[in-house]
């Protein structure tokens, strides 16, 4: 299962069935979960000083898309799923299920819950703290440095089942509460309440979250967003938000 | 012309005059047409089940740059130029002479037509319907989702000879008519008018394409562009443009 | 120090101590100083007729990382560092101690000071024109065409100290002076004068920079941002920022 053209370090723990494709490196001391596909040209565990020899762990069934690299010193539980070019450095940890989307970048020093996806070509800083169940759309950034540069470093939080649409910037110490939404191109200053759409540059509350309707059934609200959408997630967690928030809605 | 370190399979169907670069892999069924340069590093016909055993097809006189990307179950006429580390995911179809950026992503289930160009960075989400000589600047992002996350899917229209400047985020279900002109960093929450300008955040109506004019020669308006640009166009299509828009005027 | 997957021309020079990277390849006429690092799967000295057979010439002590790509006919004074899937194209000449951010991408004809920092995901425009000691942060865009499309290519002049911070666009042939700041997310479609603050979209002048304060100490101001910043500058430059501007106030 590994291509004869990767380059595996005999100091890499791999778990039963893995896949390495072509052209991939697993550095030393990597240690890859069962049943994990990684694709071609990515390479695992890039030493740097800053992983304080700690190693890179990647969960059980995860799938790492082709030309990622993932440094020395973070951990990812099972069923972490990349795209494409994605990069994550050192002491990062991330819960369950991550999905990092195509060219994503995390920098380094991130919490990061359970069942958090990002899109396409998102940037998070270092230092951000993300949440559970949340989703981060394409070109999106999570900012550190209130008057770059500096040796000051806020990052983000972001709470559970938040919504952070395309092009948005976060500016730094930022905390952006439960369930709330934040609009396409939206440049964000202060903290978002719990439950509120926020959009605009800068950002301003619109309204609450829950007065978005859903386009194909308008006397529905689109918000909580799990009332009604549940694809990828696995049924222990879908019969949680059946309790929290009412039966499926459509 | 195939370089010793490359991995093609012996079921693409590789045309005359090929060339593949260095640790470059062809999977199978790939169909490269005639004169076509593959750089390095690049990999073509990903399988994927949303493929529906589609093949990849790549038309002759193609050129596609290093650490470019292309899943199986899409098509592209004669003459692609790709950037390098471009992504482009499943069943999108594209006409002739296709150009896309540097670090572009085409996500897939997009139809395409004559002589588009994108510069870098440019991410096409799925479902996007997009016409003939039509120009995407760097960092543009058509979206899909009209309440994220949900399984509606919106996809956005651009119209012939369309102009979409640096960092416009363009929202799902929008169709941006033909000759129109969206101004650089705007959000595009409606539909754009057939030879207008908009641009701010939310993007409004600014006045007409043709009342901007060339830097160079402020008697001369700078829209619609092929009256004064035509470099990378054939002469076929030129002497259509001469026929529609009048002759060059510099 | 060359890994033996490597693919390194005959006619490259390369310095003392120079390692390069598993799947890297040097193409003819590249110009490597001593003591430089190339990562793995990076590519130098693209051949292009663009470059008008002038070599790559790469400093010392430099670090390029993973997946990086530089076309032929450009250089660098020593210290260049890089992220990873850097895309640096014909003739551009940077100074010292340029940092180069990931996925960051420089079009090619670009004059660069000493010292400048890029963050990730930066694009440079063809013909802009950067100082010294600068800063650009992810997302941000200088672009160069009026009127797109069209043959008329106006850079971005970026005068020394000045930043510009996340995903700001900076519109064609536009000068940001000395010690100017642009705020995140800003759209700048006029000249910004020395020592102020621009943001919004479109960016208008908020404040002197001197009035913008440090977080953890407010009765000092942030900037001249080298008052209380020099990590990663040698001795014989802090020192001159003494001499400009006074001791370090932290």
């Amino acid at each position: 299962m590994i291509h004869e053209s990767a380059i595996v370090s005999p100091k890499a723990e791999i778990g039963k069935n893995v896949k390495i494709g072509h052209f991939s490196v697993i550095h030393d001391g990597v240690n890859i979960g069962n049943n994990t596909i990684i694709e071609g040209y990515c390479e695992l565990g890039c030493p740097t000083p800053l992983a304080d020899n700690q190693s890179l762990t990647i969960g059980n069934d995860s799938h790492i898309r082709s030309h990622s690299l993932f440094y020395a010193g973070s951990s990812f539980k099972e069923k972490l799923i990349t795209g494409h070019r994605v990069t994550v450095r050192e002491k990062t940890h991330a819960g369950v299920n991550l999905q990092i989307g195509t060219l994503s970048d995390i920098q380094g020093d991130c919490q990061i819950g359970d069942y958090v996806r990002t899109h396409s070509n998102v940037h998070i800083g270092k230092h951000s703290q993300i949440g559970n169940f949340i989703w981060i759309y394409p070109y999106v950034v999570l900012t550190n440095d209130p008057h770059p540069p500096s040796e000051t470093m806020l990052g983000v939080t972001i709470k559970d089942f938040a919504i952070i649409a395309t092009m948005a910037v976060i500016l730094p110490g930022i905390t952006v509460n439960e369930h709330s939404l934040i609009g396409a191109h939206s440049l964000v200053k202060s903290d978002v309440l719990c439950g509120k759409v926020v959009a605009g540059n800068p950002a301003k509350e619109i309204c609450d979250t829950t007065s978005i309707k859903l386009k194909d059934h308008p006397e529905l609200s689109a918000y909580p967003w799990p009332k009604h959408f549940n694809r990828g997630y696995p049924d222990s967690v879908i019969s949680r938000w059946r309790e929290r928030f009412g039966e499926k809605i459509i």
